[in-house]
């Protein structure tokens, strides 16, 4: 990275991809930022589900470079009286926009807490009431990224709201299933620091006992489930080849328990 | 945005994106235009619904920098006698590239009317009649995108191709559904201009009679019906945390009846 | 094409887009090449359906400008000892980065042999055992299309696995259907130049015999059957304004035999 890198910015939203409200954040942030480099993280956060949302901007946030903005829109109570917020990680150099209803809870559970300042910025003619992502977050990520410090876009410190959700703190905590993925796979709650690196855990979960923490996901055979690690460092109950959620009849919210075998 | 800004092109198509469509389209415009911005509207459009393609188009054109030129592909008639054509909107200082058959209706009907010309720019080699969005349209908007001028792709002024479909002009004109989008809500043609500004209306649509303009979705309780103005300046018929289209089985075409109440 | 022209990066995955694993690949290409114009093929490959991913693959190799480096992650053996490649053919500057599974049979069937060696290349930290396309992959995409040598992060040339399917050479080769796409069209793996420019072609697929090498989509009335000469070079069959998969119950694998009237 140096100096001259494009900025980056990302876009994380319930919006889907059949209409023209992704492209419509788009052209407002490149008003503001013509050299965005712009990156969807996922426009299919199902209806509302803030829960599902704040995981994808966790990820977000620990993926990409310093610098990087990102914009979350799940935003239910548009026009409402709901504030805006601008969350900061400083030893990230990172900062997301987004409604304050809880879209930041799985990234400061993650990451420590952020900087939270209310997003004061407005446009110059009023915005709608209905869509906002359009009228204030993404103009508001162009200025950012485009080099407007966040004193000139966001006002004083603000206490956010966050959801129930946070990462397991011993393997007696309260785990459970946090997200189902594209394979069916089940992202649990539970931080692979917290197994030891000990590989003998079993795990109980949709009415069946897994034996053994796997290394990879041909460590059984085909159809088989298993428990691992999986790529954003949380125990993720898998199916070789298969799919956890259809052969467990997994969902989201469904515990988890641990021990040593 | 300054001189220096990267030219921005958008893509709206009927294409899906499980093929290799969408890109065979980007990777010909990079070949004349390597450091264009390149923005998918949508890909969704259903199969040659070319109704659907001129409203996400009109919706490009009205967010969009100047300068952005979009390639529309809804295209049921390549490699048949259908005219391509280059529309010019000056006061946006923006050009769709599209087949002529109506994709440009919309924008018309909203943004006024445009200045087109048969585009006839063809490739060296001679170009398939299977896929003029990869062989002619995306080139074509790459050399447009780097500054080539438009003279030099297209030629003479052509009356292009209209659908009977239009904003309606006054709140006795045909007003109806034109739109469902992502979340169920049904945009109308009828733009909020016209109901100066008063609160009291009363809609009847889908068999239901919705009563007061709302400003939000949630000025009414949750999964209880609405009208309000939408984030296109249309009227718009939702329903709050709910959908429109299943609540009240609407669809496009469906016809809306507005008076004061 | 200037020298100037930023560096050109696609993706093939089987992904899908409602996760965040496309966009963790694009941020860990960033961190090594942020000038990057990033391009997705599709993240739409059926799961672990390699010889879909290498279709796909293929049209983007013939499609791309000198340059571009293509990352292909369909990968149901990540962790174990299967090899990752890097495909380099050098007539048209181009590579591909992919695990040895097969990813890059078709484009060696239809543009020729590569010049294949291993991707030695390994973060300083080391790899997980289930993101290879991120860990490995897009670093070593991002790192090449940055400037660096292919010597610096592959090894030794090795003979890479290839899947058993082919363009025909023949009319009475092997000829099948390879391909569905978007619209219900069928590909199959014959080259357009094996039927020597004559129309007079019969074709027996899926119980039909559809006579006569058509020139458009239009050339049979709308809901009829057609052959015809694909965007890809391939002999097609379709239906005008409808559906060949739908209206012949065709999938890939299927048999097509061909004689001249």
């Amino acid at each position: 990275m140096t100096d001259s890198a494009p900025p980056v910015v990302t876009f994380t939203t319930d919006f889907g991809v059949s209409d023209f409200y992704v492209a419509a954040m788009k052209a407002a942030l490149l008003r503001h930022c013509p050299r965005a480099v712009m990156v969807d993280i996922t426009h299919a956060v199902p209806r509302h589900d803030i829960r599902f949302g704040a995981i994808m901007i966790e990820r977000a946030l620990s993926a990409f470079p310093p610098g990087t903005v990102h914009v979350g829109v799940v935003d239910p109570g548009v026009g409402t009286d709901r504030r805006l917020i601008a969350a900061t990680w400083p030893a990230l150099r990172q900062t997301v926009l987004c409604p304050d209803n809880g879209l930041i809870t799985w990234a400061v559970g993650r990451l420590g807490p952020a900087e939270v300042r209310e997003l004061t910025w407005r446009p110059s003619t009023p915005p709608s009431n209905v869509f906002h992502g359009r009228d204030i977050l993404a103009p508001a990520a162009g200025l950012l990224a485009a080099g407007v410090p966040i004193g000139q876009i966001a006002g004083e410190a603000v206490s956010p709201l966050l959801l129930p959700v946070r990462p397991a703190r011993a393997i007696d905590d309260d785990v459970c299933v946090i997200h189902i993925d594209h394979y069916g796979n089940a992202t649990t709650n539970l931080p692979a620091t917290l197994l030891g690196g000990w590989p003998d855990w079993r795990v109980r979960v949709g009415g069946r006992e897994l034996i053994g923490l796997c290394r990879t996901y041909h460590d059984v055979p085909v159809g088989e489930p298993l428990i691992l690690v999986g790529s954003s460092g949380l125990l993720e109950i898998a199916v070789c080849e298969g799919s956890a959620q259809a052969l467990l009849g997994l969902r989201a919210g469904d515990a988890v328990m641990l021990r040593r075998a």
